[in-house]
């Protein structure tokens, strides 16, 4: 059950994976390999937003000069509203993550939504290896190996953006124009980064639930878990307890001679569970991702779901009868996840194949991410965190060794408050408290420009959603405090340069 | 006689050059490629520096995961004045730049004498691909083709100082000890970027020399010639015509039928001039370095010479009796440049061979940087910059095509001081007005924490060489105020530490 949820949850994200193209490589040599939703792989979000699809010849490698050939970036436009070159229109740039780039467009209706009061061009650039930016031509390709899948990571992608902005500036004589960035989730990371690594390129950024300091000790591994556990916790005691009670349940059970026929029937699977792993993982997915999509209002990010969506699990839970067995009641909580509308007959864990291997990738490489969960503060099973056991999956599935020191050595996070204040300027680190992530982002002001806007019923990169009716006060609040220092930022440009010009 | 200037004159600070390995890779296309400083490849400074020689096992790419070899990069270390872990002590840390490391450490004598001041442990590591930190295990292997020196970008050299950095820190449990950079001409550079992109690594830098904005259009092609013209019109107006006159004197008598032999003759050399430019081209390079070297005592740096040895060289220009003839005078003045000493009987041309193969390689990818000499400002022949020319000879040479918009995409140069002022602290450039690289550096303050240091009878990298008797009291000042600055740095450090201990 120990299953670092996080490449799993991160790739959350991606709705639209890329499941129907399962490849074969690498081999699944172990059951703590990250699984996919490869069941939303559809988007089933509205898309009123109007844009032009275009593509961008990028470079492989950025940072040698072997031989390698380019690839086409996909990118969304959009100019409707852009006030121009003449007079300095700003251009929103989401830096796209792990997915397919209409998925990330449709989900981020907050840029779509300010960019007209801004006179604002948008484009959302997709990430390299995913969606149709495939380099060598092809997925089959790219995913072939270590050697094909080797430029898949963060610097790279960073560079990508960098590159891109300023050959589009330039092609649209509009070097003058501020460039504010947008991300969310590992694209929240890279919006951070981006402003970093190249404080030329952008003025600004927004990172919403962006865990930049989920890497080696700079928090603590059982963070994330302790968070999930908490969202259950703060909804009723009881509920929390029934969950933590239920893995023992379940791993015994499994164990019984007819214990996996039992399961599979209590839980309505429609083929025989393999082992009570298989559904102490589906369990622990299902809880990681209510968090983070523990909105306030029904939304459909990842699958259709109730506002407050935990509340809803922990009322089924708690409201079964007396002398229901604690299975059951599993049973019927986790129905709010996987199957709120009710339509599902049984449900097939292999719903989620290899689709978002490239995240899986960038999880064996760069994204080390330390994970555990404590005895007591977590509804978890127990477990440490074991590096180890990281670096012999990866080496088995694919070849790679990964890097755990290489993400704050080349962007730090280790003494992160001295040294951005010191060095960096305008970032926005929203985050709401119920998202897991949280745990590992920015909370606390750095500086006067570093700022954290923290929501304490927020989840999972809500801000950047669509607005909607029924969006609580202290949503709106959040999203105006982000335009509001966005303004700021484009001001304080503007006055620069005038001063320049004048001076 | 349009010679890039550049190669050769950064690669000044090769005196250990390669030369003795001269390789025949790539073949040498062109007569407007750079030469190297070959003669000078011995270590003729007084080496009283204690320190161990050590190597570090570095990773030959940082931002992919292809399956590549690692490589030792050498480094010099002292710790006889470190404080050590526990009092902080600081680090002082020397971006090695494209030549033998010793010979950097026996330049740098203002790091090795300020360090006991402060407590410091000094580090000096290697450049990858130079010296003995070579990859593939040779020389030979590594500058075989552009396949195998494709990993020689900057990006990757500061990397590998990141990744130094951090794990020796972690090693001697040093983490919280402050490093300071220090670099000259490339190597200010190197430091100056460090702080920019791993500003969570070191606290401050000192980039001495470094023309960070020696790119595109950020300044005129023009700077460097005109600057090296300035030096010697202000020591006399008519050693500047007779130079500016010799041009068009030494390629007309190259056209005659006798002419080449005349011209040998006339300048001493030990064989016969292949063409007329081959004369100008040496004598360009002189006065170039020249300019560098224009210290105001003796010194030994690539040649022994006089103190302020542009004013030398005019007084013999000048000096010569009335009727004598313009290639007469310039022999004369040059002289002061090839033959201080008095001990060379004839010249050699081929004293330069391909030893410093890797900057020219440096200036075919990323390192493209656009020369000119206009008609009126310079003594040079009038020439215009044409990156086509750089293409086609880089394409002829390396197989490699020049990325002229990379460096500034990557580093940033363009609205420097608006995006510098927001982000980003704790460097000093420092230049001497004397120095022709200047004109591509940072000569104004850009923030409080971002200061120029600027003398107008200092050369190149003037600063970072040992106190002397001879110091004039401007040097004297000059670095005093780089130690108060450097003691600024540590302080703020210290109190922010002390600030977060007892929070």
């Amino acid at each position: 059950m120990a299953t670092p949820p996080f490449p799993l949850v991160l790739s959350f994200l991606i709705l639209m994976s890329l499941s129907s193209s399962a490849n074969s490589y690498p081999p699944r040599s172990s059951k703590h390999a990250p699984r996919f939703l490869g069941k939303f792989s559809h988007l089933h979000q509205p898309t009123d937003q109007k844009y032009e699809t275009r593509y961008f010849e990028q470079r492989l490698d950025h940072f040698s000069f072997a031989d390698l050939p380019s690839f086409r970036q996909k990118y969304l436009i959009n100019t409707q509203h852009w006030l121009g070159p003449s007079r300095l229109g700003p251009i929103f740039f989401y830096c796209g993550n792990e997915g397919n780039i209409e998925w990330f467009a449709a989900n981020t209706g907050f840029v779509w939504e300010i960019a007209p009061r801004f006179g604002a061009m948008i484009i959302f650039p997709e990430h390299r290896y995913y969606g149709e930016s495939m380099p060598y031509g092809s997925r089959e390709i790219a995913y072939k190996n270590a050697s094909t899948l080797s430029y898949l990571t963060a610097e790279q992608a960073l560079a990508d953006y960098a590159v891109f902005i300023t050959e589009l500036k330039r092609n649209l004589s509009a070097q003058a124009c501020p460039v504010v960035l947008f991300g969310g989730s590992y694209g929240g990371m890279l919006a951070a980064w981006m402003r970093l690594k190249y404080p030329h390129i952008a003025i600004g950024a927004l990172a919403s639930s962006a865990p930049v300091l989920q890497f080696e000790d700079i928090v603590p591994p059982e963070t994330y878990y302790d968070i999930v556990s908490n969202d259950f916790r703060r909804e009723s005691i009881s509920c929390f307890n029934t969950i933590k009670e239920s893995w023992d349940i379940i791993a015994s059970k499994g164990e019984e001679n007819d214990g996996l026929n039992q399961l599979t029937k209590a839980f309505h699977f429609c083929r025989k569970l393999d082992s009570s792993e298989d559904l102490s993982d589906w369990l622990d997915s299902a809880y990681g991702y209510l968090a983070m999509a523990d909105y306030p209002y029904p939304a459909d990010f990842l699958m259709p779901l109730p506002g407050n969506p935990i509340k809803e699990l922990c009322r089924r839970i708690d409201s079964c009868p007396d002398g229901t067995s604690t299975l059951q009641r599993v049973y019927e909580g986790v129905n709010v996840y996987y199957n709120y509308t009710g339509t599902v007959d049984c449900f097939n864990l292999d719903d989620d194949p290899h689709g978002m291997i490239g995240w899986d990738w960038q999880a064996c490489t760069e994204m080390v991410m330390p994970f555990a969960s404590s005895k007591n503060t977590s509804m978890f099973p127990e477990f440490e965190y074991n590096y180890a056991d990281d670096e012999e999956r990866c080496l088995k599935d694919y070849n790679v060794k990964p890097r755990p020191t290489w993400i704050s050595t080349e962007f730090g996070g280790h003494d992160f408050k001295n040294v951005l204040k010191k060095f960096g300027s305008n970032i926005i680190f929203s985050n709401g408290l119920l998202d897991p992530w949280s745990g590992g982002s920015v909370l606390e002001d750095v500086s006067e420009t570093i700022v954290a806007l923290v929501t304490e019923k927020g989840a999972h990169h809500l801000d950047l959603r669509a607005a909607t009716d029924e969006d609580p006060d202290w949503l709106v609040d959040q999203r105006e405090s982000e335009v509001k220092l966005i303004k700021k930022w484009l001001q304080e440009y503007y006055d620069n340069k005038r001063a320049t010009f004048t001076a």
